[in-house]
């Protein structure tokens, strides 16, 4: 069993990332630059978004944090959008979310111009990612395509279970595992709460990505033996022997099946890091106007 | 086994839009209008236009045909796009497809407007439907949806093979089928030239769509007892005995697949008038302004 260290894939990416825009630099070109909204105070947002802001530096982006308390109307969020949008300062910007109820996430989503759509939300990147055109993958499954080539994992032909149908991470997953490319060209199966015949299709598959958000949820006897299996839960399950109260847990009861894995990502240290050197790396095209002129 | 009459929805739904059509004109509204470009003179490329101008007529649309030969330039045929995105008389209109080898599909597709793009190519179309948002779904996955709905086929649960990845066939017909909506909702596998137990695949599926374009390639012992089957493939196979030289043939056996069928689709006469009448049906959603402002 090889356990995947996303923690190193990811710490050697940014080093990877920060090398090519000292080089950029070097070559009068300008720093990449991610800005984020955060709307609130919620503890998984601020979280997440200082860790953002954090791989940035290290990346040697410039970034901006823009926050806004949860009483921000829909218009004033939209209005600051647009002027992202329109700020030739600023490569690529993500909302944090979720968003306070009374803002449609999707309309904002909808909102930022899909060429400086870093978080790969927009229609128009979700959309080109299912034709297979270039675009911003969203970070979540890129980060797993990352972990797949860095450790050359072979998906060809093989059968891949997506345990989840989510739009950030289930769907694209899926879209990508199946496009005649590597990693991908496998036999996609998307599993989700309704599925009759989940479990049997967890014994059969060759490659298991499980992102339900339900802690421990694949055990052992739902894996066969050799089998690949990335675990992309985090739920915080309450745990009064940690500083911080909770436990990050993944989808995967990972003591049972470890043991029957050809690879197995942990949780945390598995996924987690990837995802946000996924948006570094988009971050990075957007500068370059890799992807949109 | 039923026998799914593809040709006799087909001719229901579109007494239902003109019915609609002629209470719309009854009330001060204006017909729907669908435009096409033809490029050239490819047989099949003729035969499909001249359908949907002709189902046009049945629906009481207005239709407009514009046509231009091989030779005509990438820019040319742009800006005939650009002029009918503006026209205000034109609802919705089609490119038909294939083009010329020097034109590039992809762009034409990007340049139509996607509030007239009632093929549901365009990648924000593409994207929100996989997201799940009001779009212009393609005709023929849409037309799959519509045969389920009238013949009232359980989908929830239900394990359902995608043959094909097509992006205007398998992918869309896979995002559809695992959406949380009905038809939907199923545990959707999608198979292809690369995957090494498509057949395995096949034999475990309650629902098996299949689209290869691979005359007669689903037999009797990749189907399970009960099982519904939909075939989209429609090749055109050599046949002295016909009068056109060419037999359209479906992707599976029909012979020997639909005794074991709870329901099935022939070739011809199943999926292929559904395709048209899906692309009736976008063309009065765009007229209505239902999907887009």
């Amino acid at each position: 069993m090889i356990l995947i260290d996303g923690k190193a894939v990811a710490e050697q990416i940014k080093k990877e990332i920060a090398a090519e825009v000292e080089s950029m630099v070097a070559n009068g070109e300008k720093r990449p630059h991610l800005a984020a909204i955060l709307v609130g105070h919620d503890g998984g947002s601020e979280t997440y978004v200082a860790s953002k802001v954090k791989a940035c530096e290290v990346c040697g982006f410039r970034s901006s944090l823009i926050r806004y308390e949860t009483d921000v109307t829909e218009d004033e969020l939209l209005s600051k959008v647009r002027e992202l949008n329109q700020d030739p300062e600023i490569d690529g910007f993500i909302v944090q979310l979720p968003l306070p109820k009374h803002i449609s996430e999707q309309k904002v989503i909808e909102t930022i111009d899909y060429r400086k759509d870093v978080d790969g939300f927009h229609p128009v990147n979700v959309g080109r990612m299912s034709i297979g055109l270039p675009c911003f993958i969203s970070a979540t499954p890129n980060g797993i395509l990352e972990l797949f080539r860095r450790y050359k994992i072979e998906t060809q032909g093989k059968k891949c279970v997506v345990l989840g149908r989510s739009n950030i991470v289930g769907k694209p997953m899926a879209a990508l595992m199946m496009q005649k490319a590597y990693p991908g060209d496998a036999t996609v199966t998307v599993c989700h709460s309704r599925s009759h015949n989940l479990v049997q299709e967890c014994r059969e598959a060759d490659i298991i990505i499980a992102a339900l958000g339900q802690p421990n949820f694949v055990k052992a006897d739902m894996v066969k033996e050799g089998a690949v299996v990335i675990d992309v839960g985090t739920t915080r399950v309450p745990d009064a022997t940690k500083k911080s109260g909770f436990k990050l847990t993944g989808d995967v009861k990972f003591d049972e099946v470890a043991p029957k894995c050809s690879y197995i990502t942990p949780v945390p240290g598995g996924v987690g890091p990837m995802t946000i050197v996924s948006l570094m790396r988009n971050t990075l095209l957007a500068g370059k106007k890799s992807i949109y002129k």
